[in-house]
């Protein structure tokens, strides 16, 4: 028991148990590996795999974007921890079918450690990976400090399309082509109004004062742009959108994208859905044709408050890519 | 602004709001008819239809149930308020195509008379009415009692094979009968950890003391079994199913079932996948086979914190129902 009043069991099993759970919600159509990872099953024979991972504790990401035309597998950490070499090792053995892995994660000091290690570990057994970071978030440093930008809601868009990539193409060379291509053409920006809890001591998850809202703040209540009042949708929407629009990934009129409206984890889908119809406008006025409207709570941190706008740009390749149906615990599309 | 923090405009305005957001999320695929109500484009011509609704607030059901192979249409009533009579008429005469037109809705006092009066005014124009109310909440009344019982969770197992019905049959008949029998054949108990809050005031839904769980409770606070001291998940899941498996529909070793593990709204995903696995094991025990699984926050009462768990018991019909694609806002399912 904890001041967050969480349905859970052990407060220090939470990533162990959830990620059991999470198995089982894929009703035998994935399968836990090693210590900590899911691998789907039946995978498509002398393929290049495509491997996610990271912290757990921000369900259904991003184990739960294993799935048909999605991930191979996850290497899962332990709440907002990056998963341990060894975990990232024996997903990577999991997935491979001798065309390589590529690992695609958020770009986090943690996850680069452990991972570059795992792949190092792999390298020695032969197995060869590329790694591509997602470093979508446009408020956590500047454009030409790419390398210094967190991974967000982004990914979830970045996954389904390297997703896939990878159940069509017979490479690692076109599957990182592509999926670079995708994380090229991604950018979001969140807000923040209240933090979520850390689940082993119920703590808030970062503090925040009832009265404004953080502009740009990360998932884990990272700091931002910096504080603003608390404001309507309709005032907050285009403050998000000019994050976006003065980024440097060009949006010309005509350019088709999807828009992904994302919870943090209790702000309601009514008010997702309030934010939409504040941002489409704007975006219609700029002359962006919408694809595809994603609304979900798909990268939370407990029941953090807060939302996400991220805007991936579709070229032929990519619209033809996101058009193929895919099926997860985290995101499905028909 | 107020004291839930909500990212709103005009905080009296959000269900109409909240419609305008929906029907950009479904990219051009449904549009807004008359006052409040949404409706599919490109219907099935000649073939009966399947009308939901209810109040707004518990996004993304209702009205997000609408899609393919889902709802036809939906009547949205304001907060937490049942559809007026001329919004069900509008959405009605909308869904219409000369076959007549199912009312599939959560039986509260408040949807059946507007429903009611709805169904006089579409009968009055020569439209066949017909209504099966929703009442899987088995902790609201006794099973004698079925007519007292509340809709919760349960509606969106139902309203999944309702609306693969109304896609297949060519009668009003034969859409009732099979819905119908998802409504015999689902059940669902829930629990609640903490309140949600009213859009327009920001107040607190209902009160619940920190140290306790309300067993049984339904979506917008109402009583449950009783109080029981805040617990463990793998103690909070045999309590929930005793109270599923005590009530009248059979459930014997061999039958299969839909298990959804449903947030009422800021409970993470990271408990309903434990959830999940302290309630499997006793699933399999019984000798039931899962069919297929659902997890996430569909049934929701802003961030009110609570899971609930529902069972549908399938037969060769429904089952085929069942693993018929199905995509809207609310579910989707390859």
């Amino acid at each position: 028991m904890n001041s967050a009043k969480k349905i859970i069991n052990n407060p220090n099993a939470c990533a162990d148990e959830l990620l059991e759970g999470l198995v089982l919600a894929y009703d035998g159509k994935a399968r836990k590996v090693g210590k900590r990872s899911i691998v789907m099953n039946d995978l498509r024979p002398d393929a290049p795999a495509l491997l996610v991972g990271g912290g757990a504790g921000h369900e259904p990401i991003y184990h739960g974007l294993v799935g048909k035309n999605m991930a191979d597998g996850a290497a899962c950490g332990d709440i907002f921890a990056a998963p341990p070499p060894d975990i990232v090792l024996e997903a990577t053995q999991a997935v491979n079918r001798g065309k390589g892995v590529l690992y695609l994660y958020g770009n986090y000091a943690g996850d680069v450690l452990n991972f570059d290690i795992g792949a190092e570990l792999a390298a020695d057994e032969g197995i060869e990976v590329r790694t591509v970071l997602i470093h979508d978030d446009v408020a956590s440093a500047p454009a030409a400090e790419k390398h210094k930008r967190r991974g967000v809601a982004g990914l979830v868009p970045i996954t389904k399309l390297a997703g896939a990539a990878a159940a069509s193409v017979d490479s690692l060379d076109e599957l990182e082509r592509i999926t670079r291509k995708a994380v090229a053409n991604t950018r979001s920006v969140g807000v923040s109004t209240k933090p979520g809890s850390i689940p082993a001591t119920g703590a808030p998850t970062f503090e925040l004062a009832d009265d404004v809202i953080g502009l740009g703040m990360g998932i884990h209540g990272e700091k931002g742009v910096g504080l603003i009042p608390m404001c309507t949708a309709d005032e907050l929407a285009p403050k998000m959108l000019d994050l976006l629009f003065g980024d440097d990934l060009e949006l010309n009129a005509g350019d088709e994208i999807v828009f992904f409206v994302n919870s943090l984890g209790s702000t309601h889908m009514m008010e997702l859905l309030i934010l939409l119809r504040s941002a489409r406008p704007i975006l219609e006025k700029r002359g962006l044709k919408i694809h595809h409207t994603m609304v979900g709570d798909i990268v939370t941190c407990q029941e953090m408050a807060g939302v996400s706008f991220s805007i991936t740009k579709l070229d032929d390749e990519l619209k033809r890519l996101w058009d193929m149906p895919c099926s997860s615990v985290g995101y499905t599309k028909l």
